[in-house]
């Protein structure tokens, strides 16, 4: 972008501050805009009739001309405004007309001169704005001007500041994009220009934190320019705090201690059945945990055969972590020991503190936190589990199916219902974590430790908000270019727009916010809790796609159809038309009466060796990059003989060094399910009775490669 | 509506056809819409000044006033158009300068007059039109005009005749509907007006069918009136072959003889384990069928016991239904021994026929079944289940879990899909059938079947195509007030608009006209496979709700934010804001630091009780008519105990003559599972690891009701 005038900016908004206003005039707007090169339209003064006409002919016709006179503020009913002067002749004479106007309306008029000013339009009128987002800060704008538009709330965000790229990819984000390439042989806009805009705007509010909010309505983008026709600047100098953060080295640092412990305490252990503190020790225990497991009790001195002592600080050694199990009124008392003890974290397990209202015991553990460097994990969580470590730091029960999905959630029960689901499925589990009331820990720490971990491929989080949305997109922009990253962010209905001054305010839902800004970091998002479970256990096990090429190749006819109809619905690409000779060689291993093309039909009654043919054709050849499967259960092919077949040939290419990301559908009687297992545990997700899901698990793949630039 | 003059119509048609020409001009047009009460503009032709004034002065200004002279064509190049005529005054002088200037133009010209027309402008533009589709026939739209409407294609069909209420709804079934409605001060259109003239052209296709599309765009909507400024009529004379339909009272009897049969024959019947009518046997047998099996073969005189034939025509009594397990090239042979039997119905199992481009085979067959009135079911199809008399007519395995759904697909391995998932969730299902290429029995022959069927609470269809979209929305119509009927459309995507050479053509996606005109009839379209099964297994467990207002009780806070979501996402109404006495009511039964509200959250560590009590409270409640729960696994409350506990509930409140749907999300370790199929066994709709699901099928259950006129 050009270069910018900070300081002109700076002594304007100081003016504004010392005046106790609360928003910019339009003068001032034009002003700011300039200043970041911010298009809007010229306009000079002029002393003469002669003057006018040099000046508008400079801007160029149609213009419009306004007295400028402190006296005279209602500028139209004194005869002062004349709109579509077409040429130098008309400026001339409109020069005079207004003087004399002006003359007649109030004769002691101090009469400054008269603004001439480019009269905007055609092109297509849109809205550039930006505003502040108590989680996320500074987000820029953009949608299609008009009536039509607020109706259908078509509008699109970044953060801010937005690089060219992000303004770009904001004129394709609107449903009616189309309209910006011009239709019904209506001109297209200038992008570039128009990204630049969005981008000036965006660098504007980033520099000046007390721009709230800001609205350029309508700007008018024709095929050679952008230009506001009005700019409207709402401001705040009250400061906001900022949430605490460590720096990243020292997350990771304090985390590690966390996740890998050497020696973990248990703030009150019990040797009681139905106690947490039992049922802690209990899964440390039996979760096979190598390291030192010290129970912490005011009198016990010993707890389920391991040496109990009555405070961390009695501990000789170095502790890591603790775990509380006590009643939330002794927490804060715990917790400063723990401090004390140079202890890295604390897993505060209790309730009893924002959730039910408490927030000043809330804030009591932070300062203590703060105070101690201790990291907090909680309150208000069923703890967390760390398999490569075999550790189960919570009251729930052990969990032993490893893998590298790594997991967390917000809320006690979405965890268990992650639990649950991953042991139902044997999902593979590198870590299971409850936030809860997220007093210090949060999701970007969890991915500051994750983005480190060799023993996670994937991470998959749900969130009911995130107490520092910047912080985690700017995270998860970084992790998820490495890593894929699955977010289920509920209470998208709920929330509102909130209360805002400006238009651009009033357009942005809550809900919309967090859609654009997780696509911009790269974070796949689910729509529902098992659409985050079936990711984070699919994802991790398909190798990355090297091209867009799908090929569907069923048994079922039927199949075929509705998994197309998927391709369509979560943006997979089949390749079509298939090439001619790819075309021939899929036919010479089907009935005649099949169909090739895609999906290639193999039809129904077929026997094993012609899905084994037709699929090891899809693997060889390179202008095929994923592959959809989908098996109908006949008396001919068997589901397990299916998958055992499925496995060899795909193994067969892996020998040969041909990887690619194969899925299935499975239509059939009850056996197909054990058959869905094997495959999904041979690298293949498979899914018995829906069409729908393979499809979202590939896509979901394709929408990690494609933002992390590998596609 | 007002009267029509047809006769005038007619005329005009006719002379169209005898003409040759495929499309009506401007005033042919216009007089169609006024022989159907569809406003267009006024106008009228002036002799002289005065009169120009007199007729303007009569329809309001402004007008447009046109030279009328066969030999004047270039009517602008001759200053024969005036536009924006203001008043009586500058329609007299209009008139002068038309004359005046088309003497100048052209000395010799023979004028006629000048024609005055109403100028409409303001309110909304909207484009009403009609299209003509292979299986639904005549289709009324509805869209708002303008660029942006196009690129969003935000368009609505219904039946043609659509009667008020369908042309109402379609004015809020666009996204943009708000529009209409006055937005920014706007003033809203005359509903009732735009409405009539919907229903107008509607009227209008449906009486002359030769009117193959018909645009009116624009048509300017305003408070007062909607008139249409431009028509375009597109016509076609070749008549079209309909569908073969037997009356309806016909087709029950014949469907009652196959699906309830006294005595089945099977045309292949073998003892060699593995082929197909060996299979068809056993299921038979095995599946408990209590009728008379009639094996039929070349050469045995018994298989598996029984006495064989070689032809249905050597079996003494009577045959209601015969299932063909023959080669494709034999059918046609049987088939007409059938026919000379009397046999009312032929399952034709095998393939080789359309599906493998074998057209000519496949019509042999419909004109022996038209010939002998035998009704085909397929061919290409796995056969059918009708569980209530223990019939399995399938070369598949036999199905046992008896049940009130009837379930159809059109591939058979999406058949096999369903059969799995029916097995593995306990679905009870009256009927499963495979319609496979459809030549005769379709889906509209099993509504009617399945409607007068005691046995059948709910019908899912899966289908690619209706061959007979009119007659499936017709019947259907009438079939869903008293059974859901819900159906999961595949092929969604593939086919786009067909050729079309009017505006609504182009912009009727074939998906969208099985949308709309699936929700006119009252069917309940399921998104996804899944979404079919999990309705098909919920809905008719489910009791109809007698209200709107459903409240979400849970013990997981976190599964009644994804809860509260998946409501709003699935048009369910919670009730908000819960009325005082009752949140205090359920307050009662929670700890203080739960929130009542909606949803009620008890939180998570509470016994058995707490959920007892406020599910009791909430079925008592006359102000609540729907539940849905969000179970949280804990220590305190066991999965099974809650699971009885709810069932208790539930029951005792149905001793009390109190039922209301309720649904369950359960959260919690693979124990969950069990209590799930436990609560759906005793009607509670239950799901592990979702939210989403058990939402969905109460949402499913609520648009049954309201399309069916009961809430």
């Amino acid at each position: 972008m050009s270069t910018v005038d900070k300081a002109k900016v700076r002594k304007l908004l100081d003016a504004v501050k010392a005046e106790g206003r609360t928003s910019l005039t339009a003068p001032e707007g034009k002003q700011v805009c300039d200043a970041y090169g911010i298009a809007v339209p010229q306009e000079g003064l002029a002393g003469s009739a002669a003057e006018a006409a040099r000046l508008a002919g400079g801007m160029g016709f149609p213009v419009v001309m306004k007295i400028v006179s402190p006296d005279i503020l209602h500028k139209t009913e004194a005869g002062g405004v004349i709109v579509g002067v077409g040429n130098a002749d008309e400026a001339a004479k409109a020069y005079d007309t207004i003087i004399k106007n002006a003359k007649a309306y109030k004769a002691d008029a101090k009469v400054v001169g008269v603004q001439v000013q480019q009269m905007l339009k055609g092109g297509q009128e849109v809205i550039v704005g930006a505003v502040t987002d108590g989680s996320f800060g500074k987000l820029v704008a953009f949608g299609l001007g008009g009536v039509l538009v607020e109706v259908l709330k078509d509008i699109t965000f970044r953060l801010a500041p937005a690089t060219q790229a992000d303004a770009l990819s904001m004129l394709d984000g609107i449903q009616a994009a189309e309209m910006l390439k011009g239709v019904r042989g209506g001109e297209p806009v200038n992008r570039e220009a128009l990204a630049r805009l969005i981008v000036g705007v965006s660098q504007l509010v980033s520099d000046f934190p007390e721009i709230a909010e800001m609205d350029l309505n309508p700007v008018f983008a024709t095929k050679s320019s952008a230009i506001a026709a009005d700019v409207r600047i709402v401001v705040d100098f009250a400061p906001k705090t900022p949430r605490y953060r460590p720096p990243e080295a020292e997350v990771v640092v304090s985390m590690k201690r966390i996740m890998q412990p050497k020696a973990v305490a248990v703030i009150g252990a019990s040797d009681e059945t139905g106690k947490i503190g039992n049922s802690v020790m209990k899964n440390l225990i039996n979760g096979g945990y190598k390291g030192q497991i010290i129970p912490i009790h005011p009198k016990s001195a010993e707890i389920m055969g391991y040496r109990a002592y009555k405070s961390v600080k009695d501990v000789p050694g170095e502790i890591d972590a603790a775990v509380f199990a006590i009643p939330a009124k002794l927490v804060a008392g715990a917790l400063t020991e723990c401090g004390e003890k140079k202890i890295a974290g604390a897993v505060l397990i209790p309730s009893g503190f924002a959730e039910t209202g408490n927030m000043e015991g809330q804030q009591e553990l932070i300062a203590i936190g703060r105070k101690y460097n201790i990291r907090l994990m909680g309150p208000n969580i069923y703890g967390f589990y760390y398999t490569p470590a075999n550790l189960c730091a919570t009251f729930c029960t052990a969990y032993d199916v490893k893998g590298s999905t790594a997991l967390s959630s917000q809320s006690g029960g979405i965890g268990m219902a992650i639990i649950g689901f991953s042991r139902s499925a044997k999902m593979g589990v590198s870590a299971i974590v409850g936030l809860g009331n997220k007093s210090d820990i949060d999701e970007d720490d969890l991915l500051l430790y994750f983005e480190q971990d060799d023993n996670t491929k994937v991470i998959a989080q749900h969130c009911e908000d995130l107490k520092d949305g910047r912080a985690f997109a700017e995270v998860a922009a970084r992790v998820s270019k490495k890593k894929p990253v699955i977010m289920l962010k509920a209470g998208r209905t709920s929330a509102g727009a909130a209360a805002a001054s400006s238009h651009t305010g009033a357009l942005a839902g809550n809900d919309k916010i967090y859609d654009d800004v997780l696509r911009q970091s790269g974070v796949i998002r689910a729509k529902s809790l098992r659409d985050l479970l079936d990711f984070a256990r699919g994802v991790p096990i398909l190798p990355t796609p090297k091209g867009e090429n799908v090929v569907i190749i069923t048994g079922a006819g039927g199949s075929g159809v509705l998994l197309s109809d998927a391709c369509v619905d979560n943006g997979l690409k089949l390749l079509k038309p298939m090439p001619a000779d790819l075309d021939a060689a899929f036919r010479k291993f089907i009935p005649p009466f099949g169909a090739a093309g895609n999906p290639v039909d193999i039809t129904g009654g077929e026997p094993p060796i012609t899905y084994m043919n037709t699929v090891r054709l899809g693997l060889e050849d390179e202008r095929i990059h994923a592959l959809i499967l989908g098996y109908w259960h006949t008396i001919v092919t068997p589901p397990m003989v299916f998958a055992r077949n499925m496995v060899q040939v795909v193994d067969e290419m892996k020998a040969k060094g041909i990887v690619k990301p194969v899925v299935a559908s499975l239509a059939g009687d009850v056996e197909v399910e054990e058959a869905a297992q094997y495959l999904y545990e041979h690298g293949i997700p498979a899914y018995a009775y829906s069409t729908e899901i393979p499809v979202a698990v590939l896509a979901a793949k394709y929408q990690w490669a494609r933002a992390a630039g590998l596609l």
